[in-house]
């Protein structure tokens, strides 16, 4: 069994992130191995213009704007923790398939991304650490967020 | 974000658990963590004799003598691997819930546990991995299986 060569850490930007980026790093620095950071914008759904013309926010269909925000963001985290910024990646789509398609793309071995609790809202919110996990066809590290 | 002290490597006796028990191994060195190493026997379904009386072997309902079973299988596993043979043990119900409730009691930090493919056989076999990981208060390292 050899070390990890190549770890993608993913992060959605709530404060949770750092403890994903914290264990990434910790296990990166263990297996002598490269990191990536990787944040993914969510498509978002249409607005029914015809049905609620005054409620949708300028930004709200600006996918543009979003991304380049992203970007800023992910820039700025990479630049914090010390990673390479050319490391850090803003992708858009579904979560778990642009992790996966890039963890594929980039010979990642292994896969840090945040495990909410069974609990309350982050329950709701759904976790997209379970269908990485299924889905990959790497190793996966859920980070148990303490909450 | 410090080392993990207690990592239980979770294994099924399957050919893929030297895959799992190596990967447990070199991140439990790396932490210079305690390791455990469990087996779960799941509760087996009734047979109904009315229905199919030839049909049972011998051993189906015997579950003390599978449960001698795997904990010759599992000390043998210890000892091979040179985990203490103390810290192996075989836990019998359903392995989500044995995994879970056994990492709670024993203030285990990481699971290691594999996890299959999604075509074929294993697929139908279904992964435990995915449950811990949704439930598990700790960490979780879900080692993809190498067909």
């Amino acid at each position: 069994m050899s070390n990890y060569n190549s770890i993608l850490i993913a992060v959605d930007f709530s404060e949770a992130s750092e403890q994903v980026i914290s264990r990434g790093l910790l296990t990166a620095s263990q297996n002598h191995a490269s990191t990536f950071l990787v944040h993914v914008v969510e498509h978002l759904p249409p607005i029914d213009f015809g049905y609620e013309p005054l409620s949708s926010p300028d930004w709200y269909n600006n996918e543009e704007e979003i991304i380049k925000h992203a970007e800023k963001n992910i820039i700025a985290l990479a630049k914090k923790h010390a990673i390479p910024v050319s490391h850090a990646r803003v992708l858009s789509g579904s979560p778990k398939h642009e992790i996966i398609q890039f963890a594929k793309d980039n010979n990642i071995d292994l896969i840090v991304i945040g495990s909410h609790g069974r609990h309350g809202l982050q329950r709701l919110l759904g976790s997209t650490a379970y269908p990485v996990l299924h889905n990959a066809s790497c190793d996966a590290l859920a980070v148990r967020i303490k909450e």
